[in-house]
């Protein structure tokens, strides 16, 4: 087959692996060099592709490209920028179309979430009907793992780890201070729709180390009523407890918790997290002194505490999805088949894009406690080995050594174009 | 002289590290059994001397003591107790010497921060006015760095390195996302006179990695004009930036930031953070995107990338603590006394307690830049060192394996009495 050359691109919200897939990528390209030319990256995203704003991987050296496995962030900027309909903005996936054209494309990676693999999908049929031999390969990533098909998703085992990790401490510290001060201690996570991340809180608190730890996750509604009986409980029993909130939790109004109307002293409305707001329910209904934190960006680009089994993933999806491109895949994702829980093994799969997109994965009511408050051993046995393992990066004078690409700008050869 | 028995305490809001000293004072103690007997320790701190609820630590073995070092939190319990004025409350005392005496005590670890180091000093005062031979000796221990004579404070360290590694993960992460998303990320730390954690913040950019970084310290009155032109500046220039602001950020009106006459729906006060209130500032008057975190407990339990100069420091500074009272010291803190910055070199001197009580150490004004949003390179080569090396603890499962101790109760010799 004639040499193409590859397109590669982040999308969405990025993790502390994201980058390990994308080095999955070039160095397995690199090492096809009889069949992948170059391996161009866009600029912030399929922005970079739209606006033909090209990064030649090619400019930076094997040892920049290997650092990308311990450096968190979108190593060629990311968009939230979501192609529209096929009918209703064909423009746009025309352009994509031309840009791949004009610079020798044959192979379209797209690393995101399910809107990214729809926008995969659209691509990959749009340029069969157009008669462009494109191969368009979805390479997963999502903190919110709600990816269909695949065991988890890169991105995810590390926001887990981080969680588990920062909900354990926390706890200790709250543990020596609830004599005389703080009791309740709510820490916000993210995850919007799916309860996975506010789960991973769960994992502080096991056989080891019990702790007294209260989920709150966005599958269930908010009963006050129960929560603060939840809570009270805890506290009567160990002297304090961990909140965990999600912050897609809703109350019976259907509202998210975080949205309380809130205004200051103007009547101004202040965006403020759903942690403050449950700090405020504990203490106006129970009166224990309590602390709060949202950990925000923080949890998704802590390489520093990455998982080791969530690195190695995004490294072999990104390798895989080479491979699979090789093999002549079309509109297809890598996918983590799970073989055992225990002991944990794992190998890559193949999904049809088609069943990939636009679907949601929820936890399973089965994966929370009754009270809904709290993880099962089901949910236990598939989040610890997402966790297992660390792999820290490089240290200099006390700080992590994150790589920064030279993201050298390919020569432009058509016109602009309006987005 | 006759063998008598140690008593260790922990006060006021825990670290990552002060079990570090703890393990010290134990580990030095159970080599000197010739001099000294029992060593133990107060149940949530002075609380437990108070209430003869003491614990032997003699109970727990060689290897749970060695893993206090890589322990976070206080694992006797610690509080929030301040003994008043010797004329106020002079049964406390009187009681506290008491205590001390039906248990054979001749030494007193206490090991906290300022307050601590006062009741340290009136302790020793009382027992020699009382004709009851103690040696009182202080054990510094601080998040926010604001004891005077030694040069930094066992605590901050490793939040300084949590806050240096968190900003610039952040940052990164802010980079790849800003041309479409997020401008400004505003993060919250402790410090709430003093501005030294926020000034870690600083750390994040370096020549081998310069990020837009906004500092908002409580020493720099806020200004909101100069703040929102500083933050426009740096957006425009760089795409984003990132702003770390101290929990005690003063407006003109003397009042805190944080405390923003904020109600709910209900007309209810909120309690909120200042991050929040910073990032809604922004958007306000600027419009951009913006993501906001409260790295609250987070920042000082996390011993999972606790600095290790901090930890050596603070184990050194407890096995010192021990050193000076077999040589007779009392009424005495043991220091870190900087030799040199580059390359670093410390060793531990000792301060008298009454030139320590009652006297914060703020940040000097040439730590500064000029124009109150960043560090100058004084203060750079000051922080540097202190959170240099890494002390990862040992992990199972994904998770950190802290130890938590039998905390045995000591039988109790004299009747109750109420505080």
């Amino acid at each position: 087959m004639a040499k193409k050359n590859a397109f590669y691109a982040q999308s969405g919200g990025v993790t502390a692996v994201i980058n390990a897939s994308a080095c999955g990528v070039i160095e397995t390209a690199r090492k096809h060099k009889d069949k992948i030319g170059k391996v161009y990256a866009g600029r912030n995203g399929i922005i970079g592709a739209l606006t033909e704003d090209l990064i030649d991987t090619g400019k930076d050296s094997a040892k920049a490209i290997a650092a990308l496995r311990h450096t968190p962030s979108g190593a060629f900027g990311s968009c939230r920028f979501k192609l529209k309909g096929l009918e209703e903005n064909r423009l746009q996936y025309e352009r994509l179309i031309e840009v791949f054209k004009a610079h020798n494309i044959g192979y379209f990676f797209y690393n995101g979430g399910g809107d990214s693999a729809d926008t995969c999908l659209k691509v990959s049929q749009l340029s069969e009907k157009l008669g462009y031999p494109l191969q368009a390969i979805h390479v997963p990533k999502t903190v919110d793992n709600d990816l269909p098909i695949t065991d988890c998703c890169p991105g995810f085992g590390s926001v887990a780890k981080y969680v588990a990790v920062s909900v354990r401490e926390a706890s200790f510290d709250v543990a020596s201070m609830c004599k005389t001060s703080t009791k309740v201690f709510v820490v916000e996570v993210m995850g919007r729709h799916a309860g996975w991340i506010a789960a991973a809180g769960g994992l502080a608190s096991d056989n080891g180390c019990e702790l007294p730890i209260v989920i709150l996750f966005p599958e269930i509604t908010f009963d006050k009523k129960k929560f603060l009986a939840k809570v009270d409980a805890m506290v009567k029993k160990h002297g304090y407890c961990s909140v965990v909130v999600s912050e897609g939790v809703q109350g019976e109004d259907g509202k998210f918790l975080s949205d309380q109307g809130v205004r200051d002293a103007f009547g101004h409305a202040q965006l403020g997290g759903v942690a403050p707001v449950v700090a405020n329910i504990v203490r106006d209904a129970l009166g224990y002194k309590f602390h709060w934190a949202v950990a925000d960006y923080l949890q998704r680009a802590a390489r520093h505490i990455a998982s080791r089994t969530d690195v190695e993933q995004a490294y072999a999806l990104g390798k895989s999805a080479v491979e699979l491109a090789l093999k002549g895949g079309n509109a297809v994702m890598p996918t983590i088949v799970r073989a055992s829980d225990k002991p944990y093994k794992w190998k890559t799969g193949v999904a049809q894009l088609k069943n990939v997109a636009n679907v949601e994965k929820m936890m399973p009511r089965d994966f929370i406690t009754k009270d809904g408050f709290g993880i099962t051993e089901k949910c236990r046995a598939y989040l610890t080995p997402l966790i297992k393992g660390e792999d820290y990066p490089p240290y200099k004078d006390g700080l992590p050594q994150y790589v920064r690409l030279k993201n050298a700008a390919v020569p432009k050869k058509l016109g602009e174009f309006k987005i």
